[in-house]
């Protein structure tokens, strides 16, 4: 294969770090999945797991791996809406002809409408959620796993196992769901649960996210009542984007499918279903920039 | 001075380590105050803190230096109920003759009830609760700040920083409350609140619980919702230890006071000052452990 140019979205976030790479004509060449690169979790996971899904995407595409220099690539990633971790990334000494960098809200944006304007909120491991109207995107919610992401996959598993710490304390109700939890963790005291799950990363306790939405779904009183403080801060921050009127309304990520059923209808109703995943966000992301 | 039976006392948490010495009579020699020493948040900090303390109580009692190694010293640590943490701590090579560890729950209890049988809720930085009848002792709550904690100082202001960032993005109403954190904060916007907040240790997110404390005083509609939710966890950690009718139940650290007048009333009015502090419950320890 000569040399052409290249053009690569990355999407990045807590669990995971998916590539996508395309010719000049907007042809699809091949895609990569490596591990997390959320930077505010470390900076060389994130580049590493960049590289990693770079790389699977050449060799998908039967690409040189030395052709990496003449690619453009366009980085949405979680934490960059902070200015010092998006620096950390932008001086980065990366392996691209080109490298822009935003947040993966902005992607996500991106690739939802199509890179047209519009509105949305990502629930994954993380949770973030924003607008873009012509040059301006402006960002809400999330704030990370300690003071925010209510609305997120690892609060929904971290309440759930708090949930069951104070029922073995003897200070809460248990019930399947609990046992249940109890079960996935392989404990049936406070010390062993504290033991598994201190100091854990944000995507350990997103793992027992789908437990709690299923037992929810089954009527089980403590898992609905978990899922409900997840689905009012979603439903909160939904209102929020609507009042500024955006032309659509999508929510995407590993959560949105699932919890749409508990906001509330308003908010419901007015969800668009997103047109493009983010890494096809990124590539127009990519686009735009190399085009300035 | 000669060389003399040395008995220490440390009371180690996630903000600061205190030391007490005493010589064989009973005799107080000295007091010390050093840094955090909470395992869970470091090994190398602990020990530091825990020999400074102990350094700065010989040199009040003025005693060499030297004479470290006639010491038996009662440990008292948060974290230690982890077994991970205890084992890592029980094999440190420390400089004293005798080294006996234990919980901060444990000593805690034996301070408050002078060495008598009894149940101790404590409310710091941290939190946890507990109970000593003869040998064995029971303890519950906490777990930490992630995932538990809930009626601790951190928490207290973590969960105000929160409300604050749900006021800066739109989602929630602000109050003179919300003002004065981001105030504390030097923040006008949540990137900054972020940005300063962020992977912060429990000690940080403490410094906020005086503020909400005053403003839930004052009457302010949040700051008085965020000190409920601790109250209330405080209060159902309570009716648990009073279940098993224990002979007093003493609440301590320094959340304990300001939050007492908002605990239940039937919780109130069954707490029992503490007769001494956690340092003196150490060296209970210390004489108890040496004289088996």
């Amino acid at each position: 294969m000569t040399n052409q140019q290249l053009f690569l979205g990355i999407d990045g976030g807590g669990t995971k770090c998916k590539a996508r790479l395309e010719d000049a004509y907007g042809n699809l060449l091949g895609e990569g999945l490596a591990g997390p690169a959320n930077p505010v979790r470390g900076f060389e996971q994130t580049v590493e797991s960049i590289i990693n899904a770079t790389e699977h995407a050449l060799v998908e595409a039967q690409i040189d791996n030395s052709q990496i220099s003449n690619i453009n690539a366009g980085l949405g990633l979680a934490g960059v809406n902070l200015p010092s971790f998006f620096q950390k990334i932008n001086q980065w000494q990366h392996p691209f002809a080109n490298m822009s960098l935003t947040t993966d809200l902005h992607i996500a944006c991106l690739g939802a409408h199509n890179g047209q304007d519009g509105a949305v909120i990502i629930t994954g491991t993380g949770f973030s959620a924003g607008s873009l109207t012509g040059q301006n995107h402006f960002e809400i919610g999330g704030h990370g796993f300690v003071l925010g992401d209510l609305g997120s996959g690892a609060k929904l598993g971290a309440n759930s196992i708090s949930r069951a710490l104070e029922f073995l304390d003897g200070i809460a109700p248990g019930s399947d769901f609990i046992e249940a939890v109890l079960k996935q963790l392989g404990c049936n005291n406070s010390v062993t649960v504290v033991e598994k799950t201190i100091n854990k990363k944000p995507a350990f306790y997103a793992q027992f996210a789908p437990l709690v939405l299923d037992f929810a779904n089954q009527g089980d009183l403590i898992a609905t009542e978990v899922v409900n403080i997840a689905a009012n801060y979603i439903s909160r921050i939904g209102r929020r984007l609507l009042a500024d009127k955006p032309l659509r309304l999508a929510m995407i990520g590993g959560i949105s499918s699932p919890i749409r059923k508990w906001l509330d209808e308003d908010i419901q109703e007015q969800l668009s279903a997103p047109l493009q995943p983010p890494e096809v966000g990124a590539i127009l992301f990519a686009r735009q920039q190399f085009s300035k």
